[in-house]
């Protein structure tokens, strides 16, 4: 009688690879906070900076006791998205760059938005955003 | 002579209150992963059950060699965003839900896209946002 050999044949699944960078900053000079056309060519720039490649963009600009305030942008990308959100009555602003694939370098985009806006403090977390 | 009082006025800098709820998810039925319907309906949901008010909303479907693959979502909320992003050649999503202010919940929204995605494994972490 013939031997039998058992194969198991194991469905591999695939390494889905995500890296998070995010931020809180504070002591940023407030005029830059409410500056959209600034800060949307800062998140431009930043994509270019750590190789992230910009599908379509949102932005708004809101109101506080009917003055200008801080505005929002996000970015969606191949890579996964950018966003930042500011608060000139703060001084403050948030920032998540977070891109899957290795051919990425989010952090490049991130120190590269930091540069720009000059907070006094930075409080930076990195999360893997991977299956594995 | 008269005393002199010297009186120090400080500039209050305004609290900022923010939280990052966001996680990936694993085990995920791969159909549940390319149907862009059910996901649009399911984060527009979410927002409600967290008390979070939507703004506007980016798609995007991905194709991987040729064939329908994973999605993005993103929604700019009043209170800063939620972001999905699907890879069902893996069976893998992550979701953000960040929010800032104190009266929505970004847990009762996180939990109800983890609800509707019944993922056979969650890794879930909390980021403060704020500046204080």
């Amino acid at each position: 009688m013939a031997s039998i050999r058992k194969i198991t044949l194991e469905r591999q699944v695939p390494k889905i690879i995500g890296m998070h960078v995010y931020g809180n900053m504070s002591g940023i000079d407030e005029k830059l906070l409410t500056d959209m056309d600034f800060l949307l060519l800062k998140v431009k720039e930043s994509a270019k900076a750590g190789n992230l490649h910009i599908i379509e963009i949102l932005t708004k600009k809101f109101k506080l006791h009917g003055a200008e305030a801080g505005v929002s942008i996000i970015a969606l990308l191949e890579e996964s998205h950018i966003s930042l959100h500011t608060w000139p009555e703060g001084n403050y602003a948030t920032l998540d760059v977070y891109s899957c694939g290795a051919a990425s370098n989010p952090d490049a985009a991130f120190k590269y938005i930091v540069a720009a806006l000059k907070p006094t403090s930075v409080k930076i977390s990195r999360a893997s955003r991977s299956n594995c």
